[in-house]
């Protein structure tokens, strides 16, 4: 298919092609043409119009998303995906029978058991492969912590209010709604226009109040429900905001991520670790965000489930001892360049990304790495998963390099885990407002002999010439680099005096031999000590399992091909119910066997659900199919039974005491089904199709 | 050793003699008597002191449980057992580098683990072995839900303010230190006033802020650190309040506990499950309770991990189909009766107790099957845990009855898991305050011919009369139960006029038989409507695994004698890691093997720990018991390694390819370490003893 630009541009070719082949046809007419002249010119006309009429078709296409041919747009699908999990009670909109609360959403039976899988085997890919230290802290966390962090001063949305009912919305939101809609609906704006709007869409989030207020203030843009006019954007936290304790003095919010929790304890976690760096602290728990107004169902909500880790790091060595395990890994990835120049995403192997300095180091590059082998062991579509590295503004000023695992679904590519090299940002400013030193520390085996940078500014000779100015410029002197405090060391040697610039008074002022000493003194050190770095990869799990739910959805005919049956093809890794098992009919005997397997299931830990309601097996295997369980057993006699799969919707037969050990292994990963398929005799059936 | 009461009065005997005797003394040296018979008056009067002495030491141990022969009493030993939590991690006081906030802690690693393994195996044991629907619900709930459950109301403890400084108490907890204070160590009072002081300590809980203020007058208590007056104590609500989304005006509240959303879907669940009943729905997660004044560590926490179950059953039939696999268990209860005459808890027989209606009834006698079973798999000492039921004025009005699984710690008995019969309570309030009827219905398999009950008020004639309480009088009629209607049926038609209490108004009204129509209509009926009872077992996952901790605590001396190591018992479910590997010297050679044997158990799934620090062995030994680790394996060879108990510290030969499946076997219970021990050779080493 065309692409928009394309096709917006011969949409308007088209239309002004229209318009002159009008305007000929009326000429033809008022200058008495000869009917056949004119009979030809109106045919060209309707030719020019049914083209016309496609190209608009292809652009609402294309904008929409929906194939144009038949297929369904994202907007069904994406509707046909939520009518199942709602009803299958994958996810319930919270305290429903009160009319529920915007952005709160539980888990329901089978999307709590995939919850439960997807965090069990983060554990074990993360936690335990890797040897972590996992914490688990409270989600009520006092004011302190959360200034420290940044987040009571910068956790901050944009917000605006209807002006006459005080109703609230995110302003990004308005505008990209308008934007959106505009590039969707509005068939007739030029390439040009089109491009502005996408320009606005790319770079919303980096949007000052001022500009936000300025662009709604250009379109014209009004309170969605009512078309009231809107105040300016100004920033609204995010954070639930408590009081601890029965004072009402002291504030607290609900934590809005894990990572705080494991800042705050580094120094025990490093001694924990034998004073040795690197390690990995982890943490699953709840994270709260009073989101403004909150859209797009599962993705965006005000309580979620983060996995963080963060993985401590020598600043001075970012290597990976285990990096060779991933570097032959190939899979999408969105460097910054390519953004820049309007490329799209393109398949990489991770260790050139980090040999050719891509990825900014082995450790962030591992940490990518595994990312993409726990997603894609999920069951996420490893073609719709990008790596897209943050653009230089996108990116914290303290941030090396972040990289977001974005998964496309009916949305959009969402972004679904962070992974960031923090530097030492965090853990210095935990340092400086506690006062306690976050620090490690390199023993030497030997001591080395280092030359030390000491700047002594003679605060009298500038407090004469600064006064009131003269600490800013103290401080400016004593927080010069290495190289800059040597160039002025040599500047005032040979010219006694030189300009300087002090950032805090943000201006240049002139530094004179007398009010500055520099030397270099020579010192033996038995250990370095540093703040360490941080790279965080941080997992939104709820985002995840949406995007699994969507990547793991399809449907296919039913056998009488009336219907559309809808089936989840989870892995058996994540899959909430591993196995049902029923009796072919209702019969004394055969619900006896399969008490007796579903016994062994259970004894084996494996989750399964016996269905004895005398419902057709066609229909048991719908609903089996709908809830993504990837194996059933039908007792069809006494001694043996049939064990299906379900994508394949082939079937073996399994003699009855087999049966609940085939299953453990399928559902354990221990065989997979090609080789049990293999091993087994087949059963075909004709009611099994359906 | 004597009992406490019978030492008080012993004391107080001694105390006399010895005054006596003093008075005797005196008045023979007033007396001039001869020196032999002053000096043996004053022998006796020593002697006397003397036993008043050991008297008084007696009663000191008694009171504060301490063994008086040298063994540690229980405050040095709970010291012993924090100690070496907070020393390894299992726990760390939440932002220690910013002073900390009471009431909140952090799980280390050690203690991180062991959570999670207690949830896996509730998990496994409750979930998925009784086929429950498990949900995951929001912390942030909206007003309207906890306004209905009764905890906006009445989730309070009575608070008194120190009244100069504004530092708040929770009034139970000072009357209750004053009362224990005094009988710990004023060894002077009477038996008649300790025994007041220990009737107050058993109803505190019960008290009215009016009768709790005026004991906190009577006995003159201050507040603890200024000795300030304190104000009279009112109620606080121990909810953490918040606000949802950005307007302000959208009251929330952090749960108090998990239930509530398990209630408010109960209509979703109860089609999930077929529209059948009996089922259970379980939620494991955080909740929250801003206590006063948080004490007792980690047993009185602001936030907290609960594990629910709601059952819920047909009023009429709360039999459970596996009862028979519980009945026969024998353990430690303590009925009511024996609570009221003073007894102790007697080892009870479960089935008995049910058929005995000690029990309420057979699925509320299952759960407390099921919940010993949960606790003492976990590695709770099955003597130290009882099930006390509630006495009657403890149990709130709507429930039947309720059994609290209490385990003996150094704090004392300690509520860890409740287990009620609610009757309807909550579908009811929550059908009431959100109309949305929270009901099940049993359908006939033919229709059944009742008999209904009618109540007609006739309002005409009942407004002549009552005029503007017309409406409290037609309430109370139509809320009659059948007998109360029948028999005013039978007195209208007699007498033609009866009085009739109408709660709301709390007087009694004349009804006369003009006013209302009473009749039984005969009914064709299909189905029975009624509201569930729910049983909830509701289980506190940081209390269990507190007192788990001192369970599994014990010292042994080290081989050469001189110190004392700690050791943790955790059965392997719950070790917090179930194996280190060590070589037994540092070596290139042992090294790998060491490594492979580690990679094995990774794959296998089981957490562990290398060690190859050229620690000695036997400190290396120590600090693994101090996790509690159950298994060690030593590298000795490259053929074979030796596997350690760590309570018997018994050790096994092993070829290096079976190491891993051996350990895996004995951490998941697939074999036990006496079947391991019998099959293997044995090693003894002189260095594996310390």
């Amino acid at each position: 298919m065309a692409s928009e630009e394309s096709l917006r541009q011969a949409l308007a070719d088209k239309l002004s092609a229209v318009e002159a082949q009008g305007n000929n046809v009326r000429a033809l007419k008022a200058s008495k043409a000869s009917k056949s002249d004119i009979d030809a010119a109106i045919q060209a006309l309707n030719a020019l119009k049914l083209e016309k009429t496609t190209l608009e078709k292809d652009l609402q296409a294309t904008v929409t998303g929906s194939g144009g041919d038949g297929s369904v747009s994202r907007e069904e699908f994406r509707q046909l995906v939520s009518n199942t999990l709602e009803r299958r009670l994958f996810y319930i909109p919270s305290f429903k029978i009160y009319r529920g609360v915007a952005g709160l959403y539980d888990y329901g039976p089978p999307g709590c058991a995939v919850k439960s899988n997807v965090l069990s085997f983060w554990r074990q890919h993360f936690v335990l492969e890797e040897n972590m230290l996992e914490v688990d802290c409270p989600c009520v966390t006092p004011e302190v912590v959360l200034k420290a962090s940044g987040h009571v001063d910068k956790f901050t949305d944009l917000m605006v209010k209807d002006e006459k009912t005080g109703t609230c919305y995110r302003a990004d939101h308005l505008l990209k709604d308008f934007c959106s809609e505009k590039l969707q609906k509005d068939l007739s704006i030029t390439a040009k226009e089109a491009a502005e709007l996408k320009h606005i869409l790319a770079v919303l989030d980096e949007l000052s109040a001022e500009e936000l207020g300025a662009k709604l203030k250009e379109y014209g843009i009004t309170a969605p429900d009512t078309k009231n006019p809107l105040s300016d954007p100004y920033p609204f936290n995010l954070m639930f905001q408590t009081s601890i304790g029965p004072s009402g003095l002291s504030s607290g919010f609900m934590r809005p991520e894990t990572a705080q929790g494991i800042f705050v304890n580094f120094k025990d976690l490093y001694y924990y670790n034998g004073n040795k760096l690197p390690f990995a602290a982890a943490q699953i728990g709840q994270a709260f965000r009073n989101e403004i107004s909150p859209r797009q169902g599962l993705l965006r909500v005000r309580e979620f489930t983060l996995a963080e880790i963060e993985h401590f790091v020598d600043p001075e060595d970012k290597s990976h001892p285990n990096f060779s395990e991933v570097a032959k890994l190939e899979f999408l990835m969105f460097p910054r360049e390519e953004q820049m120049s309007g490329q799209s995403a393109k398949k990489l192997c991770l260790g050139d990304a980090v040999a050719g300095g891509i990825v900014n180091n082995e450790t962030l590059g591992y940490f990518i790495g595994r990312v993409y082998l726990f997603l894609t062991r999920l069951g996420i579509n490893e073609d719709r998963l990008r790596f897209r590295q943050h653009l230089a503004n996108e990116m914290a000023h303290y941030a090396c390099d972040c990289w977001d695992a974005e998964i496309e679904c009916s949305y959009g590519w969402i972004e679904c885990v962070g992974i960031a090299d923090r530097s030492a940002f965090d853990l210095r400013a935990h340092s400086e407002k506690s006062g306690v030193p976050l620090v490690a520390a390199e023993k030497f085996s030997e001591p080395r002999e280092v030359e030390e940078l000491i700047i002594t500014p003679v605060k009298k000779e500038l407090g004469l010439v600064f006064k009131g100015q003269q600490k800013n410029v103290v401080e400016a002197l004593e927080a010069m680099k290495e190289e800059e405090a040597l160039e002025m060391k040599a500047n005032l040697e040979t010219k006694g005096e030189m300009e300087f610039y002090v950032c805090t008074l943000e201006k240049n002022v002139s530094i004179k031999k007398s009010m500055v000493a520099i030397s270099k003194q020579k010192k033996k050190v038995h250990q370095r000590v540093f703040t360490p770095s941080v790279i965080e990869p941080s997992f939104g799990i709820g985002r995840i399992i949406y995007c699994l739910y969507e990547h793991s959805f399809y449907t296919r005919p039913s056998k009488a091909g009336d219907d559309q049956l809808n089936v989840f093809r989870f892995p058996p890794l994540v899959a909430p119910i591993k196995c049902t098992v029923f009796p072919l009919v209702q019969n004394e005997k055969y619900e006896k066997v399969a008490k007796d397997i579903s016994k062994s299931l259970t004894v084996a830990g494996i989750s399964h659900k016996i269905d004895i309601t005398g419902t057709s097996i066609g229909k048991r295997y719908a609903r089996t199919d709908e809830l993504g369980v990837p194996f059933a057993v039908t007792v069809d006699s006494t001694t043996s039974v049939t064990i299906r799969e379900r994508d394949s919707k082939d079937q073996i037969r399994v003699n009855v005491e087999d049966a609940a050990s085939v299953v453990k292994d399928v559902s354990e990963g221990l065989r997979t089904w090609t080789e049990v398929w293999a091993s087994f005799p087949h059963h075909s059936s004709a009611s099994a199709d359906d």
